[in-house]
């Protein structure tokens, strides 16, 4: 089989793709995701996804690329991307809490080929209302860091998320589900 | 603060307590829960969850006590417990095929004082229509053993699976969004 690579640094998403026993290289990619002019979320991020993927392709010939990438949607339709710092962190959880955010994950895949698959994985995230004590002793665990949204799906971020709907691993950040079908489709030997 | 045990021998469940940076000991129930009356399976988990922490809360006086029960239902209502065999596990899978499972995870936590508080959350799962070939391998893996109707929602297993509704823990078997509001409400100290 050819080498697996995925283009991301999140050990997040390589934690759920090591899940499914496959072996793989983490290699992020170097694209400039403000470059993207594409501003529906859902379509940005199977842009960036696809993007990734192409960019990390570029610098590895045949081999089997995976591009993924995740956008946050808050309630009021605002995109949230990571948080600038704790003041814009906790602007994100006010404007969620008690409220449904939505995010898009998407994913790419390319062949050694040169084939390119891509899909869109989109749940809903609802959190409970959050006091202001809850607010402040999330924002001291600073496990809001990097995250876009400023919040944790794993861990003990779990505890201000009241339920969710759709795929818990596209929350993540890497849609375990819509990966097992594109990877039939494309002829990526994994198990189902 | 006095102990905390989880009355429960689940790895899965262990991970998902230790995730919220909680110590505890687990000490598996001795009840039978073939003893169980209690035969709608929401009330079901709950009864068994309470009669777990009972169990061991009596071997364990003054400590703080965590039971869990999970139970899933069939898309026909049917109950589906650890599969038998083989044999047991293909008839869950094909009655789960195309289909939405519902899952109930009974909690209860008994304080060092004696004081019992309990829940229930339950998720719904919706499986992909599964061919004779996914089946198989599914079986193959071995993944389903020991698992109540079959199916494992992380890991390899979801790949089976299209969507959730709910909480993703509780569905692994240790509702934590639930675990949070119980905790408080009974003055066990964690993080939110």
């Amino acid at each position: 089989m050819h080498p697996l690579i995925l283009a991301s640094a999140s050990p997040q998403r390589a934690a759920l793709l090591a899940g499914l026993g496959l072996t793989f290289s983490a290699i992020p990619s170097r694209i400039e995701e403000e470059m993207c002019t594409e501003r529906d979320p859902a379509q940005r991020a199977v842009r960036l996804a696809r993007e990734k993927a192409q960019e990390v392709g570029e610098r590895h010939r045949g081999e089997w690329i995976i591009g993924c990438d995740t956008l946050v949607v808050a309630p009021d339709g605002s995109l949230l991307e990571k948080p600038l710092d704790e003041a814009d962190a906790r602007r994100m959880l006010v404007l969620q809490s008690g409220g449904t955010s939505i995010v898009h994950s998407g994913l790419a895949v390319l062949s050694p080929a040169g084939v390119m698959m891509d899909g869109l994985s989109s749940s809903s995230v609802t959190f409970k209302s959050l006091s202001a004590d809850e607010i402040d002793w999330w924002l001291r665990t600073d496990l809001w860091r990097g995250r876009s949204g400023a919040f944790q799906i794993d861990g003990l971020g779990q505890l201000m998320i009241e339920r969710i709907e759709g795929d818990f691993t596209s929350i993540v950040g890497f849609p375990v589900f819509l990966f097992g079908e594109l990877a039939r489709k494309v002829g990526l030997a994994i198990a189902l």
